[in-house]
């Protein structure tokens, strides 16, 4: 999976992100402390402080980790559908998938961006363009062999990718719907949105 | 407007649930103390507390009131349509416009839902359900009908008010769109989604 020039995490530094996806999760950035990163994650600040300076570089690694990762959910979906109609349908079948079966991390993810650094804040919304220019690239191929007619492909690009954005809110393992269930769906949902009639 | 049972803020109620929909949206309910609000209405304290003895108190008014008015949005639209897929376009076009020009205040209620208490998160999931319902009982009369066909009503339901949702994260009125152009267009999407075809 493509890093974007960021290294893997080590296994600690995994154990503070994964820790402080919890506590971001629960109590949202600006009400967790690092002290409860560390408590979490069962490591003393001290240990902390070496691999993440401050609270705001955990959060920049979770939210650059899981933008990398959707990003490349995308990517590798277009990839494999012959017509833009199986590129989109995969797409968002597989954007959806990952949204419903990381649902925690993805409310971090889509949900903390105002505390990120200006800086960081930046990086982050280059990855967001990108994904938002996957799923635009489909489907004004699409239109191209005229098999979706729609009026605004980058509004409904957005559109597209809010379905599945939406379900870290609202979506639990617990409820009615398995993440393929949703998935399946979501895939029809999508095609049916833009196909010619 | 139903009010479910609350009575009407009074203006200063109104001013301290404006100054709290600010310092929430801008730092997270738990990144927000009862002075910040305090501070942001530009009164003391001892007056915040007359009149909401917790910070709970204020985020169960901000979040009650824009699920009601919400609630109320999708009734009254479906309610002035007359086909099934009129009353879906005029739910799904007001229910964008409304998260498209209220985004700041839409964050605050759709995404802090997680610091409320059990029993007013309760009594807000109870109009969450109604908000379903309505849409719901649209896309369920348009099956009646053979406007539409679709697999799954009460995942679509969930589906075409995410779009909507979706917006209080990422539109701003400093964008390309104007909240009208939104709607219009997510008028069309909605309807797409669930058309026979």
């Amino acid at each position: 999976m493509e890093r974007q020039g960021a290294s893997e995490p080590t296994p600690a530094q995994q154990r503070i992100l994964d820790a402080a996806a919890v506590c971001f999760g629960e109590r949202g950035f600006h009400g967790t402390t690092t002290r409860d990163i560390a408590k979490q994650a069962q490591l003393s600040p001290a240990v902390l402080y070496v691999h993440y300076p401050t609270k705001e570089d955990v959060l920049f690694e979770i939210s650059r980790a899981g933008h990398v990762a959707a990003l490349e959910i995308l990517r590798t979906a277009a990839a494999r559908g012959g017509t833009p109609t199986e590129q989109l349908g995969e797409l968002a079948h597989d954007f959806a998938l990952w949204h419903a079966r990381s649902h925690a991390v993805a409310r971090v993810v889509n949900y903390e961006l105002g505390s990120l650094t200006p800086q960081h804040h930046e990086e982050i919304a280059t990855l967001r363009r990108q994904m938002e220019q996957v799923t635009r690239e489909v489907l004004e191929a699409g239109l191209v062999t005229g098999e979706f007619a729609l009026a605004n492909p980058s509004l409904t690009a957005l559109a597209v990718l809010s379905l599945s954005v939406d379900l870290g809110r609202w979506f639990r393992t617990t409820g009615t719907w398995q993440p393929e269930d949703v998935a399946k769906h979501y895939r029809e949902l999508a095609i049916r949105m833009v196909a010619a009639r």
